[in-house]
């Protein structure tokens, strides 16, 4: 189809690009990156990561090092690492071993506040920088990714047949969003909004299960609600399919992470003065889902005790 | 295909049914029924809603007597009345004029503790009845509705055919999820997650207008969202739809309505002792949106006056 070339200035319609980082999405980014025509030189600090993909046709490397030296210029590295520590110590990296007009493309969830200084410093030495927000998860190798670019209309333009290779199909799912940290802020609030969802979910299914008047099936409900409804999602969908492997969730510990953006998003509709008491409760939701025998409920009932003479319970102690 | 009937006990695949409520979810449903080869019997209060769906091959009636007339034992009806005393007229009317082993279908949005109450009054008479939650909304007669029933089994199975010309596709998004009542609360909480699923949409979307370091496009946004990302559903196909035609939604006043399943989903979290954070504060996002001036922030505002001596603001008088 077009010239095979390191990256799309000229056109070309497949890319040779540098992969820095292989866990669950890099992988799997590099898997459909490689099934679209385009050449690989990956890199990961685990050797295991960087064979698997070798496997299946990707250049391994050692090192950066190693990887910025297969690369062409202008070279092109996309950095898929766990946002803080391992994506700065990375781009800190390719800023010194990259060259002007060369390219890094943070893939990760950044704040997009680093974006903002990460593009800061790469440009002091002219080195081009976007910043991806990627959606899709696991699923994103076999759908495609969802991808909110931030940076110069030139660089999305000369990595665009990537980004085409990656979306869910030619040009859908992907779009330059704005400049630099636009990709990430975007992300940053499509993650709080994603937060948002489970939560109504999450209530949806406990408050059916509480009921004491039916004795409904999850399992059958959210397939129903799957088709034609008003809720019906790609996270309904994920939904059924948990429902369907455990129908009570009993292999499922009620502990929920969270990974920052939900963080980013609250404090920026304080900085904004904007109210999102959905995204905060939801936030919070999953605080209160790590604690176990939380200061705050203990002291609600020490303060129902000491005015009202309000029964109190022992903590539970174990044998 | 199958053998004409009143309804399927005889396992006709063809229906004749009684339609009572042509209004916007109504019509369009008798619409898909009849388009499904069903024959239906028509009533509305507004002469207009019944000539209109007479010219799509319905036969109208000019009152619910004369609707019961026109079908023969056992007949069923389908009722798709307002929540509320609509509803409540129709079915005490219908249970005046129906046979013992005749159908009542509630499509609406009616309490499910009424439908246990309405199912209890035709039962005295032994007329059945399914209460059946409708969601699809204005797109239901393209892309078929999502049904969850409650009733008996065989009562469920006397009017499946109809329910499966109804549904998106032949035994999909739709299903008896338990006895009378069943359906109704099913559908109580599936609109309560749809409150929080737009209230999540809606502050995401907010808060990237909001922005004073980005001019993010909201509609290439909802449309970027729309494939590969994890919070694609068919609400953000809708949103992204509503920006396509009104980018900064200039046309649309800041005021949302609720019709009674949030606040009822709410009070049955109270009652079970279910926390929904969601649901409750979107729910009072939607009370918030058709305050103008509301008491409660006049008194805060008035508290720190009175503690701090800061400044407040006076009312805006029309002139």
């Amino acid at each position: 189809m077009g010239t095979k070339s390191n990256i799309g200035h000229g056109k070309a319609l497949i890319l040779k690009l540098g992969m820095a980082g292989l866990g669950r999405m890099g992988a799997n980014m590099a898997l459909r990156l490689l099934r679209g025509g385009h050449e690989i030189v990956a890199y990961d600090p685990n050797p295991e990561a960087v064979c698997s993909v070798e496997t299946e046709g990707a250049m391994g490397t050692a090192s950066l090092e190693e990887l910025v030296e297969s690369l062409e210029s202008p070279r092109a590295v996309w950095v898929m690492a766990p946002a803080g520590a391992p994506t700065e110590t990375t781009i800190r990296s390719l800023s010194n071993l990259l060259s002007a007009h060369d390219i890094v493309i943070d893939g990760g969830n950044a704040f997009y506040k680093d974006s903002f200084r990460r593009a800061a410093m790469l440009g002091d030495k002219g080195i081009e920088f976007l910043d991806v927000g990627t959606s899709g998860g696991i699923w994103g190798l076999e759908n495609g990714y969802c991808l909110m670019v931030g940076g110069e209309e030139s660089t999305y333009r000369a990595i665009l047949p990537a980004l085409k290779t990656l979306a869910p199909s030619d040009g859908v799912g992907l779009g330059r969003v704005g400049p630099n940290g636009a990709g990430h802020f975007v992300k940053m609030v499509h993650n709080a909004v994603e937060y948002g969802l489970m939560q109504a979910y999450a209530e949806g299914l406990e408050l059916m299960s509480a009921s004491d008047k039916f004795d409904i099936d999850l399992e059958q409900v959210a397939g129903i609600w799957r088709h034609g409804s008003v809720v019906r999602s790609w996270l309904l969908d994920l939904t059924a399919r948990a429902l369907k492997n455990d129908p009570y969730l009993e292999g499922i510990q009620a502990y929920v992470e969270d990974t920052g953006e939900g963080r980013w998003a609250v404090q920026e509709s304080v900085d904004l003065s904007v109210p999102v008491p959905v995204m905060a409760a939801s936030l919070q939701a999953r605080f209160r889902s790590r604690q176990d025998e939380p200061l705050g409920a203990r002291l609600l009932a020490a303060l129902r005790k000491e005015f009202g003479g309000h029964q109190v319970m022992k903590p539970e102690v174990e044998e």
